[in-house]
């Protein structure tokens, strides 16, 4: 029940030409029920990252679009920036927002695959959720060598064996597609300025030194406050307010307190439903009794 | 930003001719843009219950719709039911649900009610926080004699002049419309068959009693387990949150915790947003963070 949301943000190799850009934009806004959030444009990267959302058919034929506008644009022999690249349409993650499985998100990411393919010519590799083999989960295993790398190795490695598409690279270079979980990037900040105990609480909580699977974190100071800084990977299996009471917990044991919190960016509202729902204790409570989505669902 | 969203949860005097009612639920439904969430039929009554929303225009244009319809089809000096009702439309009342104020839908209502008067000449009270007079505020009073007692006095008494139309009553009879709160029905289980510690917390907690303003409540038993089950009428003034951690410290003073709780129907998305704020002190938390209200913003 309810629209299926999906949200895409790929990224292109460019942002010196903004005519370029705006191209790109433009030919992912032509498709109806496709709403752009977001633009990000780095000189010194000479990269571009868009955020849209819309239904899974609709997004998959704007990214499409997208693909098709940076290959006739972008020629990746005279491209130059700072950022790791591989193609004119670098990298291309779906992630599923609202009403759709990470598996129905991973089917989407494939049949694009298949289609840039088939039709631009373009090599593609699936990677994260999207990947077929472990080590291209790992974006930065298939960039290896960036786009001048590649164009030797596609053809006889075959660890650079592209999912879809030719053994050799034209001037749009490759893509990457894929599905991953929404990020959300929350910050806590504490009654404190020492910065040791956000340090501390960030090592407590983040996967990398035995905390929570999907939270990156570090203790920072801003504004004279200390600030755990987080992203949260998967809000689906480590949730924000477990993350939130754990960090509540470690700063009572230092005598501090939580001040309050932030968000950096948006929000999937299922994030916010479990937060509601768990504190709450409303077992019963689903994204169906939310008044507002019931404007939204489908016509039976 | 974002679609303005009102509910309104009109009250029509029929149930037991069912063909009229679908003939009232279809002029509804006709409006583009509206959705018919429920209808509710009580034979004894003799009286339907229609849940549906929108935006506030497309609303307002399927109530009078619907009031139309019911004019046509419903006498009101063949109407027999058990619950009190001077119309045809009995009663109209409007819910600000997103992006909307309650003055912007007192407005609403009032230029509904202008319309009926003009167009259909029916005699328009307005009620609630729409109310040209204190007594007004509340329907009981407008009730007061029915259809039957306010055809005799409509013409002559004062106190009954209408807010819009004529002094005298056809056989659609009388609409009261306004604008309210929405209501949300909430239930906390507690780990205890006690049904006295239900009701003592429901003491604590309700208007009646001394407790919150916006909150109705009363202890019962359900299978075994003590419940507090309430009626939250303006979750702006008193928040779920505030209710149940209240409910909360109560029950721990009798060594009772709370077990689950339990959304009775449909809750707006503001409600949830607030109760996530408030536990996760995320200061910056907005409906425009929220993912999915991104899609369903106007185009600037």
């Amino acid at each position: 029940m309810g629209k299926q949301i999906v949200e895409c943000v790929p990224n292109f190799s460019e942002a010196r030409r903004p005519e370029v850009v705006s191209q790109i934009v433009d030919a992912i806004r032509s498709v109806a029920g496709v709403r752009v959030l977001d633009v990000e444009s780095d000189d010194d990267h000479n990269r571009s990252v868009l955020t849209f959302v819309g239904e899974p058919q609709a997004v998959s034929q704007a990214a499409y679009q997208g693909i098709a506008t940076a290959a006739k644009l972008i020629d990746m022999d005279q491209h130059q920036g700072a950022h790791p690249r591989i193609g004119a349409t670098d990298v291309v993650p779906f992630v599923p927002i609202h009403g759709i499985t990470m598996q129905e998100t991973v089917a989407l990411a494939r049949s694009l695959g298949q289609k840039v393919a088939d039709k631009l010519h373009i090599p593609v590799y699936l990677y994260e959720e999207a990947a077929t083999r472990p080590e291209r989960r790992n974006l930065e295993n298939i960039r290896r060598g960036e786009y001048e790398g590649l164009k030797e190795s596609i053809a006889t490695d075959p660890k650079r064996e592209p999912d879809f598409g030719p053994r050799s690279l034209g001037k749009a270079g490759a893509t990457v597609i894929g599905a991953r979980s929404p990020l959300i990037a929350f910050n806590v900040y504490l009654n404190t300025d020492n910065v040791s105990i956000a340090k501390r609480i960030a090592r407590a909580v983040r996967h990398s030194s035995g905390g929570f699977r999907f939270v990156k974190a570090m203790g920072v100071l801003v504004e004279g406050q200390a600030q755990v800084s987080m992203n949260l990977t998967n809000f689906r299996k480590t949730p924000v307010y477990r993350v939130v009471e754990t960090i509540r917990r470690e700063a009572a044991r230092y005598g501090v307190t939580i001040a309050h919190s932030e968000l950096v960016g948006l929000i999937p509202q299922d994030a916010i439903l479990a937060a509601a729902k768990w504190y709450m204790q409303v077992d019963n409570l689903t994204s169906e009794l939310v008044l507002e989505n019931q404007l939204y669902v489908e016509e039976e």
